[in-house]
């Protein structure tokens, strides 16, 4: 169990009072939830889309200025200029980390396990308020802006879902932020989708890949899949599309300082590789297997750190986070400022032989080539190049086509080592923290070694450095995070080249295959660290030969009568934990009858109301009992832990009060025979998105069958 | 309810003898088991890609050797040249409808429906048989081939699909292609998983689109989404991309004669249009209005001309049906070349300024420009280029770029009235025939006839007409078919034109909605025709407003005791059509119990073998019963009707004997207490693709709850 995670009710509970409201709502409701619906996933478009370029943009001028004052400030002095970026980056990163830890800590982490667990039916508390969204957004800025080794789309994803579920509570209450009217999102269920809306929001934002969007949040994300919600997914992933592309053509004439230069491809190789020949199949396969290897470890170290982590280090306060995020940085800007230092810089080839390359005027950053420490002016620093630059321009330069020999063996070896410890490290930090440039950056780098390699081996000039480079960087992230389509999707959408498709899908299914073969993927890995109790698809081989009465065989039920004394509900609900319980009624001819399940969090907001309690031990007149509460009173607020029954105080004459609980319960929970596979049990709970399920008594007797035709009856 | 459509048995029905079967297996049979799952991937792939090739190649040929024929004899008789122009295309046409109409009946149409059908959980007679597949692959290259307005790529869905579920019953029994090491799919879930893989394949080597047809599977085709689904999907597609490039390599060098020029990108307009303004948003949206226009008025009219067939025409015999094609494809070649006939013909352009762009010389179809009746030499007619033409070249003309003023709007007028008319005639007669291509060549004339507008109204050079027709290709097949996601990557995956993605997305969602108000998709439309009873994912809202038992209310329930007389059950199956019966035993205390649902079909191999007859009416031991029965006799093979209860011929002696139904029965059937909302037991029946569901009455105790907390208990 997880500390504080409690399931979400994904079921829709069709109570009387439920049903009284129903039948009182007018003609235009209808049509008015379901414009609402497609006017939030506008909205979600609309706000991950801004929130997204609001990033990008400061991200890209806080880098910007960063380096730009580096590199004037080292034409007269290296130590100045390094005390400069080493100053530029803890100041960043401290203003993170001091977001994070003092004002939304579930902002730290990249947020994607958790949303997955709240898609999968898990609330993780804090995960999706409005400070959260607060604290990801400008934490990423720093933490990214800072130079660590992490990302900002995991970060984006977050954002997205905290955006879809504050539109989906209609605001937020506590910053008086809430409408009544939009509040007609009554259960956790209609949440959910706009949830899911919002983290393929947050990819195709961060990705400019609309497409690639959709698909990471219906395979890596969400646990159940409706053909309808993706309709909805794709139309906020393409409103996304639109801001993105319409800020960017905004900034384009530069309005927006360093962010806005590029095209819509984020990193475009559409000029690599044309074609491949059969040999170079088993570099290609050795790529997948690396990338398996290297990505089944990255969850590994990841996972022995973060736990260490949690036990020793985070116990001890937010002081200690801030320290060790400080020092990660200072460790962080050493190394990329300190080894390109070290290496030997190379002649910058003719521009001639290579049209459109152009080397560096100092100071500057410009085209493929970044001149650091180097004695002449032609020269560039490969090390530098991916090392002490953005991240956006690294990546690009590793998967710069046409450009052979710009990097050194040595380089990008060192580079991997370094850069891989530093991501295992960051990982983890109370900062917001994407995976997936920091694995771009892992995959590229060994990737273009085995295309150097290659090149030199086989000896053909028709082989792209680059192109090796994207498909090293699609087999780590493949062996981390074990995602398949959408990852070839986000892959294809952000190079644009189409060409490559089978050849990342070849790297993919093998990176997959032995990364598989040794760990779970990076976010379950997380999930389940952080007690997120994610249920997975399938059941597991040994619950075919249980029956559901053994998984549930030490209980003694704890149930109620329909009609029960208030202190009663107050012993029993303070005696347990349980979050469900059944009501058993008497029948006609005095045998017992149990007409449903009451959920705790129901009964707490009865016993606060108190407008419920009544004099005599007999069932009330449910007529009109609709209008004693409203609806959404009853819908536990997101990411919150929900009222505790300490919060509850009665005097003495009101605990000697009746309850009758008909109106609030639900009448038909789902039930299973006793004996019962519990494989069978558990994918009724997983396909349906249950919480809870009744294990009853075989029946004694059929009075009818449902099939297929029974339910395509016309009205 | 359908003609002779019946539900299939998704349920792993664990009875007694299912799992004492399971207990005796060897330790190797859970990896073999994997294995041969994967394997069986890799051969759908490798079989489909094959296929696709080999119809591909034929079309190809067949259409260039009937063109390169005509084109040469006009040169000396234009009537000559007609004549043999028409009986090319009747004769191919002709053997198509003959194989369909003769050999394989369920081969006609695009089969799309009754695999839709299929994966719902409803078996179409037929569909999937050995012979379905040869009729499908000859019969759609003669109908293609022979130039009626119909596609291949709905008929290679249905090739994927056959040659799926084939291996997966083990080959076919009929022609002695089955072995039995290979049988181990023995519950029709893991045929349909097959399935899925089949039509992904059929999709990734029609439009060379390996993700495309990942997610056309998962999107159109399937009614249940899993995410490991996705990944042997996802593996099988990109065999498909494999093999199809392999082939189309080795075929470059003119080896496979018309085929396999051309890179992999079928209709390739990289160089299109590279951006937009804000002012082309307004024809984008009008392209999408159009679609779904047009797509939905396809459908209708489809939809009463099919009904309109199947009530008067096609009851006639196959006579009729041979007739009614022949008399098509006359018309369709008449058409085709004789109102290019009419047109003047036009300039070619100069060379200079539109490099690349080439004037065929006579005899030839080369370039982008048909020379037909044209008096000049440096001529084109324009009707004649899309007209007159292989459909893959007119595709690729009208998708062309920077090919401006290249059609009048005359021109394509006249050849989206005629070529619309002739699709939607053409629609529902007995050949395969997909609706892609019609499609994509309807949408891109209008969307070239916008984009002609744009270019004269707005006075921009860089609006690009080939970009429009691209527009107006996805539209048309929104509005028509209803897809978004998947529409949208085989849309980018056939034009490689990353770019346009946003615009896509647009269109789509216009026309699909658009669409949408009118009448529901293409398949869904036509399946409800062919009275396949799909469930739609979504119970119908008066749903919410009955509860289980009114949905059976007028049953009497037909229930067998334990033991019982061979004789009873005779009559009972004789005198109803139910599947399925509850079966009712005494417990301890002389009351009632339901132990379990046996099916129709069970009881019919009981009968038929009569192994388990016994003497006395007594429960039997059931020690060692597994050995009695192989599994897969139980297992009805695919697209049969199954056994039926006249086949069974007992003597009286046999009548008197007796037999104990407990070893078979699926001892834990879904049950649904009787007043549990309806649109609840819809959820249930559809998520988890059930075919039977017991109402029951409301339960007297609960023995037990079961919560995540109880799923999630480690072995
Ligand atoms: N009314 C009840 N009577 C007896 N046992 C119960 C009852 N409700 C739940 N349980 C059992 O107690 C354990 C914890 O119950 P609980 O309701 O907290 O569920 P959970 O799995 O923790 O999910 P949730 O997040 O909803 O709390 C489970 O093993 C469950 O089977
Ligand atoms: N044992 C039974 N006793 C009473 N009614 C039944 C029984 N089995 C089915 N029915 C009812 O008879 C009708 C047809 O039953 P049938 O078993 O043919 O199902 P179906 O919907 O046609 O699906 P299938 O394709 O499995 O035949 C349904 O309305 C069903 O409720
Ligand atoms: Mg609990
Ligand atoms: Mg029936």
């Amino acid at each position: 169990g997880g500390a504080g995670a409690e399931s979400l009710d994904y079921e829709v509970i069709e109570n009387y009072a439920y049903r009284e409201h129903q039948a009182q709502r007018g003609k235009l409701w209808v049509p008015y939830y379901v414009v609402l619906k497609w006017f939030f996933s506008l909205l979600i478009g609309l706000g991950t889309g801004l929130a997204a370029v609001f990033i990008n943009l400061a991200v890209e001028n806080f880098s910007g200025w960063k380096y730009a004052a580096t590199f004037s400030i080292i034409q007269h002095s290296y130590f100045a200029g390094f005390l400069v970026y080493i100053i530029f980056n803890l100041g960043l990163v401290f203003s993170s980390v001091l977001i994070v830890t003092k004002f939304a800590p579930a902002a730290a982490g990249s947020g994607i396990p958790e949303i997955k667990g709240y898609l999968n039916g898990v609330d993780t508390p804090g995960i999706l308020l409005f400070r959260t969204l607060i604290g990801k957004i400008f934490g990423s800025i720093g933490s990214v802006g800072g130079g660590l080794a992490l990302g900002k789309e995991g970060p984006l994803v977050h954002t997205g879902a905290c955006i879809a579920s504050l539109l989906g509570q209609g605001g937020s209450k506590r910053y008086h932020l809430s409408s009544k009217w939009v509040r007609i999102f009554e259960s956790d269920r209609d949440r959910r989708d706009l949830v899911t809306c919002g983290c393929a929001a947050g990819v195709a934002a961060a990705f400019r890949a609309p497409v690639g969007g959709v698909l990471f949040a219906l395979e890596e994300v969400t646990s159940w899949w409706r053909s309808q919600l993706m309709w909805r997914v794709f139309f906020t992933s393409a409103v996304v599309a639109v801001v993105v592309r319409t800020a960017m053509n905004w900034c384009k004439s530069g309005k927006c300082g360093h962010f806005g230069s590029g095209g819509f491809i984020i990193w475009d190789i559409s000029g690599g590789q044309e074609d491949y020949s059969f040999q170079e199949l088993l570099p290609m396969a050795i790529i997948g297997v690396i990338g398996g290897l290297l990505g089944a470890l990255f969850n590994q170290l990841t996972l022995y750190i973060t736990s260490w982590r949690r036990k020793y280090l985070h116990k001890k306060g937010s002081k200690v986070k801030i320290l060790e995020v400080c020092i990660i940085s200072l460790v962080t800007s050493i190394i990329s400022f300190g080894l390109p230092l070290l290496r030997r810089c190379s002649q910058c080839p003719d521009s001639e032989t290579n049209p459109g390359i152009e080397c560096p005027r100092p100071p500057g950053t410009d085209g493929n080539f970044v001149n650091f420490y180097c004695a002449k002016d032609r020269e560039y620093n490969d090390l530098a190049t991916i090392f002490f630059n953005t991240q956006d321009d690294a990546i690009r330069n590793l998967f710069s086509a046409k450009t052979f020999h710009e990097y050194s063996a040595q380089s990008l070896i060192i580079f991997l080592v370094m850069f891989y410890s530093l991501a295992v490290v960051t990982f983890g930090t109370a900062v917001p923290a994407g995976q997936f440039v920091p694995g771009i950056m892992i995959g590229s780098t060994y990737g273009r070694l085995v295309g150097m390699f290659v090149v030199k081996f086989y000896r053909r000039l028709n082989v792209d450095e680059g192109t090796y480079a994207l498909l090293g960087a699609a087999s780590f992230l493949g062996g981390s995070m074990r995602m398949t389509v959408s990852l070839c999707v986000i892959m294809v959408e952000i190079t644009n080249n189409l060409q490559l498709l089978p050849l990342i899908m070849l790297v993919l299914l093998i990176s997959k295959a032995v990364g598989d073969f040794f760990n779970k993927g990076l976010y379950e890995e997380q999930a389940q660290l952080r007690g997120i109790p994610l249920l997975e698809s399938r059941p597991k081989l040994y619950m075919r030969n249980m029956v559901a009465k053994e998984a549930c065989k030490n209980q003694k039920v704890v149930s109620f009568p329909r009609v029960v004394k208030v202190r009663d509900i107050i012993s029993v609900l303070r005696s347990n934990k349980h979050n469900g319980f059944p009501v058993v009624d008497q029948g006609h001819n005095g045998e017992t009858l149990v007409i449903g399940l009451i959920l705790r969090s129901h009964l707490l907001v009865l016993l606060q109301s108190k407008m419920d309690f009544q004099n005599n031990p007999f069932p009330c007149d449910m007529r009109g009992i609709s209008n004693r509460h409203n609806l959404s009173d009853f819908v536990k607020p997101i990411s919150s832990k929900g009222m505790s029954i300490d919060e509850i105080h009665l005097t003495d004459d009101e605990l000697e009060l009746y309850l009758d609980l008909a109106p609030y319960l639900n009448p038909s929970p789902y039930i299973v025979p006793e004996d019962m596979s519990l494989a069978k049990v558990y994918n009724i709970f997983r396909q349906l998105g249950l919480r809870h399920i009744f294990v009853v008594p075989r029946p004694s007797r059929v009075v009818g069958l449902i099939t297929r035709k029974d339910l395509l009856i016309e009205e």
